[in-house]
């Protein structure tokens, strides 16, 4: 029986004060769920709307609709919500390339971004404190499993890039054509804002910028930041 | 002064078969008319919502602002809406890579790569009949002035793959990295459903398949088609 307590705590986590307070956070629908578990992320309560959702985990909770729909952010809840404690940060020793996110403000293009860090088993993703929150809704629903593998933190840009021993690259407009940069075997890769790119703060940081090149006709056009670091890491991870 | 006859026609092209038999379609806010009128698109009319809008575009007729929610698509109307005639279909002999989508579905994935195409000077993108229309609001949304300069089709796509010359490609889970793989200078590039993939009456017209290697741990996930697009076309172009 879930009481009216948990459910205020569930309707809290949609803010992101609460989610760190609490150290918690939601995802919805089975899938997810599913592989949050199977990675080995720590739940804290799962509800199920209805038997049938009941009966796919054994930990969940069965709930009324009326229940499930005041804690769910979706307008049509898809019966399975999981609330699961958020994964401590580790802070091993870079290995690799890093992908840093200076002021990324599109929840669905971090969703991207961390499902493509996945993908190209980059495991270490560093956003500034103004970069949109990775337990955001919109950002899990794009996720999916990859939060549970890409560790995501929160830092002052400016301190950790002066501390690092890695070669610093960054995306810019007018950098130098990527397909014929040199690419290291471990590095750092920043990719700045969607409006306004890296700021000035963090460009004194760079020491290598490159770019995308053009090849239709000349625009004010740029590529999205989600579709530019998909074409980045694949040049990184193909010339290795 | 609009009519209510002129307001009726606007709504009306929200939906899909009014858009093509009035071969009018509409787009909202000052940069994406701004780049249709510099390309050369034809309007049909353009409406500002006050003064200052009206101010920016000669061609502009000032509206009411009720008027002018009444004709957007938006929450909140951002003072200029156009509406423009369609391009032309154009049959050129393709020289080039073309892209072709089978059963997209997503507005913002079918945006995004009309994008791309734009970026890399791929000017022909070929949908199949059940594609998302390339006139829906939320695709113009996301492609700004790039439907200007992408030829976008609606085909059968059995037919179009059937009578082609070009060697055809194809994105699958299983298939040969790209990176890996000879890619010629004009080819054709099929990218499949976001649930389903390339459906099997297409697979059947696909000389090569292609995939995009994993490098991080093996996971149920798959990229994103437009993330794929993206990629694909990166190796394409680069390789020239």
């Amino acid at each position: 029986m879930v009481t009216k307590n948990q459910i205020k705590l569930v309707v809290s986590l949609k803010q992101k004060k609460y989610r760190s307070q609490h150290r918690l956070f939601v995802v919805e629908g089975e899938k997810v769920v599913r592989e949050l578990l199977d990675t080995g992320m720590r739940p804290f309560k799962i509800f199920a709307g209805d038997a049938v959702s009941k009966g796919k985990f054994k930990e969940a909770e069965e709930v009324s609709s009326k229940a499930l729909k005041q804690m769910s952010s979706l307008t049509h809840p898809n019966g399975i919500l999981g609330v699961f404690h958020m994964a401590e940060a580790t802070d091993v020793a870079v290995q690799d390339w890093v992908v840093v996110l200076d002021a990324v403000r599109d929840p669905g293009n971090l969703g991207t971004i961390i499902r493509l860090c996945d993908w190209f088993g980059i495991t270490k993703l560093v956003c500034s404190e103004d970069t949109v929150d990775c337990y955001n809704p919109k950002v899990l629903q794009a996720t999916m499993g990859s939060i549970a593998r890409v560790d995501v933190a929160y830092v002052d840009l400016r301190e950790f890039l002066n501390q690092t021993d890695l070669p610093v690259y960054g995306a810019f407009m007018d950098g130098a054509s990527v397909y014929t940069s040199d690419l290291p075997d471990k590095g750092i890769l920043v990719m700045g804002n969607e409006a306004n790119g890296i700021s000035n703060e963090v460009s004194d940081f760079i020491s290598k910028r490159i770019s995308i090149p053009q090849f239709g006709a000349p625009t004010a056009e740029s590529l999205n930041v989600a579709t530019a670091t998909a074409i980045l890491l694949s040049e990184i991870r193909s010339r290795e």
